[in-house]
């Protein structure tokens, strides 16, 4: 922990604020100021040429005239003489440095050259830079924080890492409480994975919430997580979702912003809590923090509204959680209270029995019952929060507290309505052990949260699988089309490529001329489809490339000439190659099977809907190399064709097994060769025994692509 | 106003309170106590037979004792005793009972016996009952509530409709006020139309909240509701939207539930905002009731947080607003106080602007500038609710609140980050003019609600289209069919019935035997289907009885012997009429087209994705018929597969006018065919020019079946 190099920036011995205001009060913007009034108890050197003391303190002109040892540099100056500062820094032996200004990344091309200067320095000098553009750190425990914002300081559980100063400021409406935050700002040097590393070994934090505009090392982030998620949660809130979203972001922070879809499927697939909005990161905090684990997904409900009991059935079904089936001894206790015509199920309407047996009492055993059932994994607890003075006996918060306190091997969740909702889940809460939601969905949501935390700590991940593969004779092909400067392989080059990794290929011959066509076409045996080859030409049907179904020599030889004239008529700068003759192939499902390698994760699966309507239907799923067989099902099942897959209607269901074994192929060739920017294989055509491929294309890098960040993966 | 029947119910001068408790004071469920508090300046009668004096008033043994006009009658005795209670009552002159009690078709079979004798006295004996299980009715203007739970008074102007207490105890955290309310319970006889009709001609009533679990009389809501829609704004909470919920309602109130698709269908299609959560439901009532509305859906934005500008821009994108695309007068009114490097966009960021300049001043001359742009239509401001003292001057609720009030016909609202979030927001909504939502999605969604609602304003509805069809003859038909007891129609006399109503169908010949089938094929043209007919089968493909793309004479001899045999052998049981011989449709668009008549809502029009996985795709939409052409549009609009219609991927367009043509034509067929339940075309394949019914089913009700409610088009 001592060792992280973000320990210096959460708990420094001694700073210097370069760039102070000599302002103080309220919008001066003063972090010494913060500083002192947040309870920092280390030393303060402020630097500022053009004053000599603010608050009391000696004020150098320069950071170097200050002649102690430093941990950590907050700099605050206009943004042109930052690099120069922060190598000042660096050479004065300073580990650390919180560059606040804003006007780097997120404004102009001039910021983002200052912006790279500043990543230079960091990996040149020994020095980590944390921004710019950035609150930076806040500490409840040390008492440290650079934040230029008035901050309440409370030792809480919980670690923050975001990109925006909202989270800090806003933190009661986020995660609720805020023991220690990071802001990464522009992240031009500490990254998301710094910070999520720091927080999985820090004891103090047991909870961490991360706010993720973009990133530039998803890669790295997704390895750390993976390793982190299984020690503590980590709730993350992805925001830039939209298009519109996404280029707001690359202005806000200079972001690499990337397709949501590939973040939501890497957080998925490292155990990541991903919550749809604010309120789940604040319900999802609560819960981990204060709640025991939710073993199973069977609810049990006590409510006094049936209305309440069917909003709250709706929401169950639609976080996947489902209605405990109450054992008949749970049943029993409430009918001896219940009016004989009442139906007594799960949710447990205790209205008509509290209206005669006093309100406590029912409660109380009814949530005594619902607790030692053995049938039960949590309890949703549905009440009214009274605010007129003769409702006052209707509030049974008391009898929920104390009766949850003496079962506490579940978690207990309330929902209160009426006019005195806040105040009366304060109380609710007192002793953390019942948590109380605003709306019944969100107490739902909370519980599938710790549920699936829960399921998720149970599986035990299997690694990667290694199949025998012509590794060599793949490489072969790609280097060779790379020093010819063929950087889009389709026809016979892909096809070698995929059946080096084992993936069958619809049988198909490459041709240079009719005479050949004619002999393929024998060999693979009619009836063929006829495809002509150019690079030119992206979507065959458009330019009359493309003939399906030739029966007969007669027929090929009509085809060819007239699918020829075609073509040159329609594409004139097309060059073409030559023909593809492919076996027809009957009937099957068409799936689409891929790969791209994504600028912040590398290289990523896909897996869904194939044919040409493949961008309308959008039913696609992700997966992160390297995937293990968990993760490929993962990815068949999250699919609507899965259910056509797995035999729709009675039909027999198709060779998942095979999708799922070449998902797991492709995800090895990936990770083998770097140099394939993106495999689609659209359609694969997958049978109820076997399936093939039937139009391959792959792209490589360009030769001279240069690796970014640390590993050349991470393209 | 006077002359509706609630009217007795929400302001009676006196009523007879039956079954009253001698209790009073917390737990007692007083009615008596409860309205006195209300402030009910009518006349109260108790009658129990077993009090003398309650509350120092005279008590009677028996409604028939008092022997006075009495308008209303409030009913909380066992449930035996209720229908001769009511019957009392009628022959009392009294206008309208309240049935409190529980147990009836929310209970046991012996319930659902007694409520029907409920609806019948209804029916038959000039009382009209509200109820059984319900609160009743709620009237801050009148004074006047029939609640057993205390209840706040206050005089708003939003109505509510709902089958639950729930919803005048907690009103707070659903509409936010309870000016009226009618909580209609089990709806033995009043209904939601009534209590939507009532509201409807209300001047005291300016928005309409309705709760609704499941209703009898859809099509009379809907037709109700098209009218109120166009008064006022109307907001439905539909809950019991899954399996387990509908179960649930349907012991709850005994509500028929039907498919939420229909209602949501529905309610789009008549006007109504259609909430998804309970949030939704507080936050459009406020919008709806305060602000202007908002007359496009450009969106202003001004902001301290760049992340918060991008979690609003996700937002609006998710709910069909858009970024305002600022004149360059209001971005130079912010460039002018920003440093030079920003750059200036909506969102307007200002921090960098006022902590240079100030925040009133900053945050005033933003607010101002977009309020007046020509290119915004609605504003969302993001600020601070400090909590620390040394904070507060980062508070401008005051600023907002007065530069809004002084330009008045945009809608401003506000969300409010930090600590003091609810107690800042309250003050800002003071005066009415701005109002503040707990998150940046909410303040999204509720302009977008007042935008949506605006332009359905604006929409004049056009008239459902009357084809020339071939009414009587599609009449003989289906009456011969009837008589022969025959309710499932297929092939030829399927094709009759939609041809009839002028939808193209494939050219098909329907023959006994093989030599008609040769005959046939020569007739239609080769190549050819083949379709064996039988009430039996419902699956063609499954038990080989389907055989495609004949060829030849020669092959539809071979085939019709083989399919012939097959289906001999895999359906045995199965009654073979004979086949259909029916032309190939090479290529097209394969949709559904079709309808089916809704226990609530009568005729539903359907329309979707079609082919054999429909089902899987569940890319479906409905309309409530009769359509209009608008209708008709909007339904082939909100499905995935009109991309494709219209032309996905540079293809050219399908016939979409002849789809709309033909669910226009399928809804005048229901409109005017009572005794016909479903009708199924699935494929009609649809070309760029043209389109066919490839496979027609027709379902039509058993003969005897009884006509339900007032109009026998409801069943």
């Amino acid at each position: 922990m001592k060792r992280h190099p973000i320990n210096i920036f959460m708990a420094p011995r001694s700073v210097a604020v370069i760039g102070v205001s000599r302002r103080t009060g309220g919008g001066s913007f003063n972090v010494i100021e913060n500083m002192k009034t947040f309870g920092f108890p280390g030393k303060i050197h402020p630097v500022n040429p053009m004053a000599e003391e603010i608050m009391g303190m000696r004020v150098y002109r320069d950071v170097k005239d200050i002649g102690e040892p430093i941990d950590l540099a907050i700099i605050s100056t206009p943004r042109e003489e930052i690099p120069r500062i922060v190598e000042d820094c660096a050479s004065l032996g300073i580990k650390g440095a919180i560059v606040v200004s804003q006007g780097f990344a997120d404004a102009d091309e001039e910021g983002k050259v200052l912006q790279d200067r500043l990543t230079e320095i960091a990996r040149g000098k020994g020095i980590r830079i944390l921004g710019p553009n950035t609150l930076g750190v806040a500490n409840a425990f040390s008492g440290f924080t650079s934040s230029f914002m008035p901050l309440r300081r409370e030792r809480a559980s919980v670690g923050v890492i975001c990109q925006s100063g909202i989270f800090f400021v806003g933190y009661s409406l986020f995660t609720g409480m805020l023991g220690k935050g990071v802001d990464l700002g522009n992240a031009c040097d500490l990254d998301f994975a710094d910070a999520l590393e720091y927080f999985g070994e820090d004891d103090q934090i047991k909870v961490i919430f991360a706010h993720i505009e973009g990133m530039r090392e998803g890669r790295r982030f997704f390895e750390v997580a993976q390793r982190v998620t299984r020690l503590k949660p980590v709730i993350v809130l992805k925001t830039a979702k939209t298009p519109g979203g996404a280029q707001a972001a690359s202005s806000h922070s200079g972001a690499l912003v990337g397709a949501y879809e590939v973040f939501d499927a890497a957080f998925r697939q490292c155990g990541i809590i991903a919550a749809h909005n604010v309120e789940q990161v604040s319900d999802c905090t609560k819960s981990l923090l204060h709640l025991p684990p939710m073993r199973g997904k069977r609810v049990g409900v006590i409510t006094f509204t049936g209305a309440g009991g069917i909003i709250l059935i709706d929401a169950l079904q639609e976080c996947g959680l489902e209605l405990a089936n109450l054992s008949p001894e749970t049943i029993q206790r409430i009918k001896d209270l219940s009016p004989p015509w009442m139906r007594i199920q799960n949710p447990l309407d205790i209205w008509p029995a509290l209206m005669k047996h006093g309100i406590d009492h029912v409660y109380a055993t009814a949530l005594k019952a619902t607790l030692q059932d053995p049938a039960v994994d949590g309890v949703i607890c549905i009440a009214i929060a009274p605010k007129l003075p003769e409702q006052a006996y209707l509030d049974v918060t008391r009898v929920i507290r104390d009766t949850a306190a003496s079962f506490r091997e579940k978690p207990v969740t309330a929902w209160l309505y009426g006019a005195n909702q806040a105040s009366i889940s304060k109380k609710m809460e007192r002793g953390g052990r019942v948590i109380s939601f605003p709306t019944l969905p969100r107490a739902a949501s909370a519980l599938a949260a710790l549920f699936h935390y829960h399921q998720f700590l149970q599986q035990t991940p299997s690694l990667a699988p290694s199949f025998p593969v012509k590794q060599k004779d793949v490489r072969d092909v790609i280097l060779k089309s790379r020093m010819a400067g063929n950087k889009k392989l389709e026809g016979e080059a892909a096809h070698v490529l995929v059946e080096g990794y084992g993936i069958p290929v619809a049988r198909s011959r490459f041709c240079k001329n009719l005479p050949e066509a004619l002999k393929a076409a024998e060999e693979v045996g009619y009836p063929v489809a006829l495809k002509v080859s150019s690079p030119q030409i992206t979507h065959k049907t458009d330019v009359g490339a493309i003939a399906l179904n030739l029966m007969s020599a007669a027929e090929m030889r009509e085809t060819y000439h007239s699918c020829m004239s075609e073509v040159k008529k329609r594409a004139p700068q097309a060059q073409i190659q030559g023909v593809l003759i492919q076996e027809m192939i009957p009937g099957g499902a068409e799936v689409i099977l891929g790969a791209k390698r994504d600028r912040q994760f590398g290289p990523v699966i896909i897996f869904g809907t194939g044919g040409i309507h493949t961008e309308v239907w959008k039913d696609i799923s992700y997966g992160i190399a390297p995937l293990n067989s968990q993760d490929a099902e993962k990815m068949v099942s999250e699919t609507r064709c899965s259910q056509i897959l797995r035999g729709a209607r009675g039909e027999r269901a198709y060779d998942v097994d095979l999708i799922i074994e070449c998902l797991l192929r492709i995800s090895q060739f990936m990770m083998d060769m770097e140099e394939v920017q993106e495999i689609d294989i659209n359609p694969f055509t997958v049978f109820h025994r076997g399936g093939v491929a039937v139009d391959v294309k792959i792209y490589l890098s360009s030769i001279l692509s240069e690796p970014r960040g640390p590993k050349s993966v991470i393209q």
